[in-house]
């Protein structure tokens, strides 16, 4: 046998890794959909002793030194590419000292379960004490992260989510929405303000809503050869790409949130399914970044979905399949999937209040990482900015104020952004598509979206993490990121 | 850190084992249940990537310092009984030599893939050479494995299935039945000659077969914390003790058999379910054995399921979910299930004429390890002796025939016999109960398994591997495995 050359070990390696992560993403998706609840414990037993496998084989002392070499080889671009993201995610994996990963988990995973029942409890004081010990952690996780890349530390926990993503940046991206977003959002609320009162006749059973889902998923050509719809608790796309496993709930009194969540999830999973098959086990093959991910389902849910064409061929579906009885009207339809109403929670927003929750978070998480503020601050600054984009108070209510989420007490710091970005992203992408192909919105009209995936499908999944996103989102659109895109798709469908 | 024992690191490693393998569990049902068919290669590349890493720790060079040690530590009686199973799967695990498991992974992975549609062409020619190639690793499996245990060859293949059961026992075991099952199955077809042709009055939707089958679990004490129930193309028991999951098929027109496949698969579940949960992680926490493991379905379904007193309970709850419009009489339901007619088919065949299948299966293959007998032989000898114990020819139909099941194909040889010796257990473990609990029989008729399912637990459920299968089946009947209680059990029931 010819001996290997260090790239080659490293794809093997790698492949190796890819079986182990296989194993843990179905498991992980039997936990969240199948598993009864005592099943919980030997679950969490065994994809821990997973962790740990994955963890010893992701730090074999051999890996550094195949990196050095392989970077000394010649190789091809796409070779070089793919060495790129193997160190990016050696890099990412290894830079924790062992005991920090395991003050970090268990810190998170106390904090997370006892937040369960202090958000219900509204019970801050408690959470505040908990939250402290992780957000420590998570300064001191930073500060390496920003040792080891010669980052900012604040953008070494955003490389994490979003690779290549910087502070400065976001802080131009998020000043240019506080520039024009809370008044817009004042103007379309009082645009709608004489729209009628929502309501629909329900119930809806779960099985005529997962048959009108499953219609929809087929609609999107979704691939039920390589993937399946199933319920959880909190929505997600999972799986692999060659099975990909997505999620919805059923509300028995309202089918309108679930049918367009299954549309986002479709929109994640088409991105998976659509990876190039040659590099699925090695990371170049994997999706560029959390942002790019959330731009295909946010593409899906907000360019696609909630557009006037989509409504239109969603309308019949819709009747056929939940309202024979009473059909709805086209206007009903549209105003469900259009309201715009400030509300306290991020996960309840609609489309043009969402950012405002994002951006809140964002800048206080910042300034959590830069020591700027204490965790003791968090619900004073929590109230202030709700009022200023969305004229809301949450004095006191904290559990539908900054208790909300899940993801500060479970270590996410740097993911919140990667929602917005990606809707940013996903308003790009569709305005350079239209500019391309400037009878898409004819055919998507008649329910002809092969010019659509045809596109998305040669500009973001066959180029998986081949480019920087920065690369990746000019060779598409001609530019880098530009929230102007985004400004004029809201303009454009609210006012 | 006080140093660890030799058994307390043997009780580490197994229970890290006992992680991995329950990875595999879940992993393999949802290949079995709910994956799509183009996740197959993936999962079956993780699997093997599993299966790759489960071997390197079970062969890991300490394992038999560890055993040697331990054995000379001052042990109670559970942690004697405990290195007794640690040693006897590590010896099972370590016994071949790699080459030839690799050989034997991939003649049969080849003998069975051929053999789908080989059986389906009726094509033995073929399938011989690919059986041959199967049958003789086999032999050389056998040999290996009774140099290491000091057996006969067929027997150490035995004992990894049935661990203790032995060739001579088995003849002694199967000769009885051959002196009265071919005449007992001759007689209770002739007084069943005049019964009616049966019939159902389907189509029965699967929905309302799976809520008939839910209701009768539930009456059965199936743990749905610890379980559940789903479908796959061949009916089993898998997951893990905290988290059993059973699996069935629905036929259209005739529910019978997929209720009845419920009650035998709940059987397994309780068994599992009710292992001790101290033990859990520790081969002595394991069920039994393969015949043990059946004995509790064939306990549900045969000496449970078929009983007048449960059927009667049963026709209700089938009229209630199905027969609304038609109600069954009892007399129907009860001839669906006590119906004896020879055929060709083993997993087709009722309680009466299964052995028969059985005691063919054991002969021959018994023959072919101690090379009395050729693969080419197969076909006449089958024939013979189907002719011999159910008065049927398959001459020329090697479909219907030797080639019908998966076993020998997937090199499964010693695996046959367990199915009859779980037949003939039930049978003697009923009695046991019934001469325990004399009124037993009155509660059942009430509908009242208490008793029954204290009795199994006390027995057979909570003692898991403590003791050899002869030590617990006289601790729970007062003997060792005795046939009588099995030809008993068929003659007041058929006769």
């Amino acid at each position: 046998m010819t001996k290997q050359t260090a790239y080659q070990q490293l794809c093997e390696h790698f492949k190796h890794l890819s079986k182990l992560s296989h194993l843990n993403s179905i498991c992980g998706w039997d936990q969240a959909t199948m598993m009864p609840d005592g099943g919980n414990q030997a679950r969490a037993e065994a994809l821990a002793e997973l962790a740990v496998i994955i963890h010893e084989k992701s730090t074999r002392p051999e890996m550094e030194e195949w990196l050095q070499q392989a970077a000394q080889q010649n190789l091809n671009p796409m070779q070089q590419a793919s060495l790129r993201e193997m160190t990016r995610s050696w890099r990412n994996q290894t830079a924790l000292p062992a005991d920090l990963v395991k003050a970090k988990s268990l810190a998170t995973a106390h904090c997370e379960h006892a937040w369960r029942d202090q958000r219900g409890a509204n019970d801050w004081k408690a959470f505040q004490v908990n939250l402290q010990a992780v957000m420590q952690l998570a300064i001191e996780e930073a500060q390496i992260r920003a040792d080891k890349t010669g980052l900012n530390p604040y953008d070494a926990m955003l490389d994490l989510y979003e690779p290549g993503m910087q502070m400065q940046r976001l802080d131009k991206v998020f000043g240019e929405l506080q520039s024009w977003l809370p008044e817009l959002i004042t103007q379309v609320v009082a645009k709608q303000a004489n729209w009628p009162t929502l309501s629909l006749n329900g119930p809806f059973p779960s099985e005529q809503q997962k048959e009108l889902g499953l219609a929809v998923m087929e609609k999107l050509q979704f691939n039920f050869k390589h993937g399946r719809l199933d319920v959880s608790a909190h929505p997600f796309c999972g799986g692999v790409p060659s099975d990909v496993r997505i999620t919805t709930r059923y509300e028995d009194e309202d089918f309108t949130r679930s049918l367009m969540g299954i549309v986002h999830e479709t929109g994640h999973a088409r991105y998976e399914q659509n990876l190039p098959l040659d590099y699925l086990d090695l990371p170049v093959g994997q999706a560029r970044s959390m942002g790019i991910h959330e731009s295909q389902s946010l593409f899906f849910e907000m360019q696609l979905g909630r557009s006037q064409a989509f409504v239109e061929q969603l309308l019949p579906l819709v009747n056929q399949h939940l309202c024979q009885q009473q059909p709805m009207q086209l206007e009903e339809l549209k105003q469900h999937y259009l309201s715009v109403k400030p509300g306290y929670i991020r996960v309840d927003a609609d489309e043009l209040t969402y950012p405002a929750h994002v951006m809140l978070r964002y800048e206080l998480e910042r300034d959590l990482i830069n020591q700027d503020i204490k965790v003791a601050d968090i619900p004073e600054l929590w109230d202030q900015k709700m009022q200023q984009y969305l004229g809301l108070s949450t004095k006191g209510n904290y559990r539908d104020g900054c208790m909300q989420d899940v993801h500060w007490p479970a270590g996410l710091i740097g993911y919140f952004p990667s929602y917005s970005l990606g809707a940013m992203y996903a308003a790009q992408f569709h305005a350079a598509l239209v500019k391309a192909k400037p009878d898409t919105p004819q055919a998507v009209a008649k329910g002809n979206y092969d010019e659509v995936f045809a596109w998305l499908q040669q500009n973001i999944w066959s180029q998986a993490s081949i480019y920087e996103t920065d690369e990746l989102v000019s060779r598409a659109t001609g530019e880098t990121l530009n929230t102007r895109y985004f400004e004029q798709h809201l303009r454009n469908r609210y006012l």
